[in-house]
């Protein structure tokens, strides 16, 4: 058993927050819409239909990297786990709202170029990137290089 | 009964290669694996597990969107519908592939930043961009302009 | 665009609802909990963790079959998709909540098991069933037919 | 990283396949169709579409579940984890196949009623199922007691 998988295609309504626990631990809250559009049988338009709103977290180094790459209104490809969260209002009465685990997040590109680039965050000032990527493929991913050479050595099966 | 959705992260194993139909529509194939890892219970460190690779397909301004963002290694955000494709082999055999339809893709900002820069497709000069979008909400997404005034309308019930 | 799918294993916490739209058509209601284990470290023992509790709506025939199947306590596998519908208390003050259009739903064979039984509906007592099932394939789906012979002519791949 | 959750609606195109481990585990194969349908623009006519085709596994109790319960022709609800597998023919070709990891699985409710049976287990012929069930709740699953009493105590938050 576990929480409900989730996701889509949705846009951010405000940019995203930044903030720090006191452990140092970057945390990211972005508020999400996630939009349907039917086509109106009488008129043949497509017009906007029922939203989806919900808060997602992300975490660590990937809130650092939302934070430094989206913005209000950008569209983002998003996947998590959705959970109830309830609390209490300031005169005290008790409410629940759902709130999205974020496990995937990336800029859609579906009417928006966005290039990867791995941080630079050793201290040598090479910016190779990848320092705590425990995939790291060696692959070339920075901006600009289009073409590499790596040595992706994973071969498919077919 | 439609087609059965899914999603994840996943990693480029090549450049994606971008063709124009003979009507002129965009096609851009892009070779995506789906690595998963797992702890190995008696060293206690984490190992790569099961792989999914797997041919997915995008089409018209998000071909030339994913062409011109993305590269061998790059991971991804993405999500489709998955479809079995019956070919022949050069020696007549039959065969069959699964196939990825993507719906949605976005460089992963896991261990990345990338961001959208909204395509100046207008003659104009204004680089305003958003001309085929259909949900474009007048929203500023263009790099650099990190907070914006915008008239994002649409307000959130919380 | 559209609203972000969702599905997993849930549990009915109330036998399901079901009632008729003054056109007829029938409406069936399911309280569903999502819950997650997590092992805790220290103890090395599975515990409760968090749990997304959503209201699902069916319609038409599959809302009586669900009326029909299901009761309190069940555990289901089912998908669909989130929306955010707004309200107003008696009070007057305006709320939100998120509804699941269920898309697939059936009992999870986990812990159970749950033979399916086509519904005779045609008046010539034949009970064929699947008179409004438009994928239909003839194939023997009634209980206690185990093994059928039947005509699934479809052919796949391998 | 994970392998990819896959979920949706298909057809069972033979009766489950049961066997056991040498260990005694019990493992059931199904061969699932996910058909789709789409409307003919010009007939306004809905007609078969693409098709995935792909093997299932399901273990332990489960699979003798799933065996007991469905059969060919049967549709299920179902969701799981896909992956590669590589393997040999005969004639020492390699090649590869898509595997389906299901997580869940049960008899879809929109053609069919299918109530879920608990099972006996124990050997006191009581008959109060839920023996392998860590997530048991008490609350009555048996087929018959439609409506119970039951203590269900997990409380909603709305």
């Amino acid at each position: 058993m576990s929480l409900p998988p989730i996701f889509g295609t949705a846009r951010l309504l405000d940019d995203p927050e930044l903030r720090f626990a006191p452990s140092g631990v970057a945390v990211c809250r972005v508020r999400l819409a996630f939009n349907s559009r039917r086509k109106n049988p009488e008129t043949q338009q497509w017009e906007d239909a029922d939203t989806l709103f919900v808060d997602g977290t992300v975490f660590k180094q990937e809130a650092e990297n939302v934070a430094e790459s989206l913005m209000r209104g950008a569209e983002v490809v998003v996947y998590g786990r959705l959970k109830t969260e309830r609390y209490e209002t300031r005169e005290g009465e008790k409410r629940s709202a759902m709130k999205l685990m974020i496990d995937g997040i990336g800029p859609s590109l579906k009417f928006a170029t966005a290039r990867p680039q791995k941080l630079a965050r050793s201290s040598n000032g090479q910016g190779n990137g990848g320092g705590d990527d425990p995939w790291s493929t060696g692959a070339p991913a920075a901006s600009g290089a289009r073409s590499g050479g790596g040595n992706f050595d994973e071969e498919p099966p077919f």
